[in-house]
């Protein structure tokens, strides 16, 4: 039976410490929930440190790699989907997830927020960008929410798991 | 010998009247400088007046689409490239063209627009959205570009092509 | 910690009983070594067989599927994962599997093979078709395996896993 | 108003010198009918011959390339799509082609040939691979043509156009 997946995306070398500490926690939460971690897989950033926050925590990590080959992809990922597909596999990121959370910003993340908006998923805004926040929100006022920290983020998922149900 | 492409991105049905009037005209003005126009091939919105206006001045248009079949393209696509990728064919789209243009904004092309920037491709944006240009301005100040018009849109085109050298 | 992945490819309506029960056999033995088991995702033929003969046995099962939605999802899939890509979804299928075995023959499970081969993978051909079976050897001699029945098969994974090292 | 499209596939470094003949040939004659070329754009075997043959005959040659740069592309093609999705673009080769020519045979040229077969396609067996042949025959006997020589290719070619209408 199909078992709930929560997308966790943000930026790689660009990642600032806020948003990896808030990657890590994130990751273990999810974990402990009892739901998989998706997340890009690489070895860098937000990414790195969400795995690894959810292997602490004993949890199931998959990570879509765009590449063919698994050279930079975090030790954390447990389950890794070769896409070489490049760019274009942040699609199947925010397809494959049941909510998404992007934790800080970067052009890759404002793709994948883009991307999950279009196809009707939820999105979780989790670290303050004004300019960011209100673009999605106005385009996609049902399904962008911004949370204020890890707990928040933690609430809305369950709330947009209930209702999808 | 390669062709220079510029590609025109921008909403469908949720097009403005002035997103379809200024693709039309630029889709005019592209052909007639001989450059090859690259869309999404839709037969609503920027897309399709686009590719109207490109044919109107006698020039080739090439359409990639997100599905398996032509049931959505546009009249006046030359040249059908059916990838069945859905939204992962924006990433082609920017690619595979020298020069982007977005023509009004909404999710598809919010992706479209990070999408090229992270894959270092400029980026003129020609209607007024301050969020989204500010956004795209400080993650990317040296490939975004904002144009007041049509005519300083094709200016800044010849400007890049030719510093692409 | 990356684990190993091993994908069963075969046709779907076109399966023949011969093909299905292999199928589930095989997905049950991949379980029962604490392989995951990737396949296409499908709720017919070979794959749903396979995800069903790998949850009986209690195994993580991964199923890659060619939409954008689960309509025709397996039930026996835990981890969808959603592409929207199509049929270039089986090159992400053999790119992502440490091992691939061709459970009966179609139209898609060539194009697994030879996409498997074409990266290097190896891959093991379960049931008899000796035309395609003297085609891919002839092609990729050292990366084409014949087996005659399941145990072979598990043998032969075996043995690859262990050179791959 | 949408052109017709000849896709020709074939091995890259492993063509041989017939192979490499009848795609030169073949690419010309197909630019002389007014039918645009379709290839995988790179810059060996098959797919180069083709692309020079049509351009020495004043065609307009489309290569739907593997990678997001243009490093290993054939002079001699016009129009280049950047895919970035590696083999899984000869999806998109076939799906983008309204005939299909498989000048020899290799990995790669079967995965378009069972594509294109799977997504109901017409394809032309051009040179002589006894055991592809009859595979591809007996999956499917209605779109499955082998033709002797380039000839029969361009014939074959406007039969299967003229039952298209």
């Amino acid at each position: 039976m199909r078992k709930i997946m929560i997308g966790v995306m943000g930026p790689g070398d660009s990642a600032t410490e806020i948003d990896i500490k808030n990657a890590y926690e994130l990751g273990k939460l999810i974990a402990q929930e009892g739901w998989i971690l998706l997340t890009g897989g690489s070895n860098v950033g937000v990414m790195d440190a969400a795995n690894k926050g959810a292997k602490e925590a004993g949890g199931l990590t998959i990570g879509i790699l765009p590449s063919n080959h698994t050279n930079n992809i975090s030790d954390a990922v447990d389950v890794a989907i070769l896409t070489d597909v490049g760019n274009a596999r942040n699609n199947i990121n925010v397809l494959s997830s049941d909510v998404i959370v992007a934790c800080g910003i970067g052009l890759g993340t404002i793709s994948e927020i883009a991307l999950a908006l279009k196809n009707k998923k939820p999105v979780i805004l989790l670290s303050g960008h004004p300019e960011s926040q209100q673009l999605f929100k106005n385009l996609s006022p049902n399904l962008t929410f911004v949370a204020v920290d890890i707990q928040e983020t933690i609430k809305r998922i369950h709330n947009l798991l209930k209702n999808a149900k």
